[in-house]
């Protein structure tokens, strides 16, 4: 048994996994965040081990086929992975780490990792879905109807998960999301070694 | 599924079950409390159907053939019981309840309702156990001896619960509890509805 949690964070692009995940780590300091390795070559300002690890595209496979990421991806070219080494030293060491991540990827950390806690962010609607994206201002009308066509599909994703929760607000979200990590920690599975220690009069 | 959640707290005697409920309710004013059916005479004060459903042993033993309790206990020669009826009419209004009750009762219910929220509270240590149930003045050295043998031995039970809460700081097992009770709100098999409504754009 771990000490730690893994709590992963996740949901359709837009619904606001990025600024639930910041605004939980000022509330919970003591959240780990788990570094990413990456074949992209690192931008101004981003340091080995704090950003990324950056490997090489002969690393990062050799990485995959030995079974090293919790869950691995290609986006534009570049591999993006979770490894796995980082992430359970610190679950043994009793610390608890969060991890944002879509959709296709905590479905492959829950295939290697069931033991997590898989949080499914929920936006309000898909309608406030597509004004975000629409938003950001950083994508085509057409790659905005992938999104959200997308989006729909996913929603059927969300019963894979542990907990739904709905991001109409984000403060009360952010809270939902710390009252689950807090509950989380008093399930009885975890809570062997108190027991015995009680015992002991 | 039913919409209201039902919250069965429970634990050994001296635990400190009862001032945590009371606190709890204090805390969740929305929470609802099951009324017990009982073969008990009425005291002073003792409303029928706000204190207890007061029915004749008869009547009792009926109900328990009928099985229409969730749990049901003799102490001193009375009968006590958990109408299904009362608790699930509650549950199908979408209200929460929660029940107080002895670990044996608790593991009835969950046979008879596995969909509750099952949690366990823990005193700090058997000392204080003692300590506590010492300081009640109700009880001879010989019944304290056997309640601490068998809080011993109910230990065990802790793992047939969904959640254990420490309780030795009362204000905090009871948000922990709050937290736990939150938290079931957002698990994924209670957001069906939900997801449903996110899809009509």
């Amino acid at each position: 048994m771990d000490n730690g949690l893994l709590v992963v964070i996740s949901g359709p692009s837009g619904a606001g996994k990025g600024t639930i995940c910041k605004m939980l780590k000022d509330k919970m300091t003591d959240l780990k965040v788990s570094v990413s390795a990456t074949t992209r070559k690192p931008r101004e300002g981003e340091n080995e081990g704090e950003s990324y690890f950056f490997i090489s595209n002969d690393e990062f496979i050799k990485k995959i086929n030995d079974d090293e990421f919790l869950e691995y991806a290609k986006v534009y070219g570049n591999y993006y992975g979770t490894p796995k080494k980082e992430v359970f030293k610190q679950l043994k060491a009793g610390n608890d780490i969060i991890l944002e991540i879509d959709i296709q990827g905590a479905l492959q950390v829950k295939k290697n990792y069931p033991k997590g806690v898989f949080i499914f962010i929920l936006p309000p609607s898909l309608k406030e879905l597509q004004n975000r994206i629409e938003g950001r201002g950083t994508d085509s009308k057409e790659v905005i109807l992938k999104r959200m066509k997308c989006a729909y599909d996913e929603l059927d994703y969300a019963f894979e998960y542990d907990y739904v929760v709905l991001n109409d607000e984000v403060e009360a979200a952010v809270n939902k999301i710390k009252c689950i990590i807090d509950a989380e920690k008093n399930r009885a599975i975890r809570k062997k070694a108190i027991i015995n220690k009680i015992r002991e009069v």
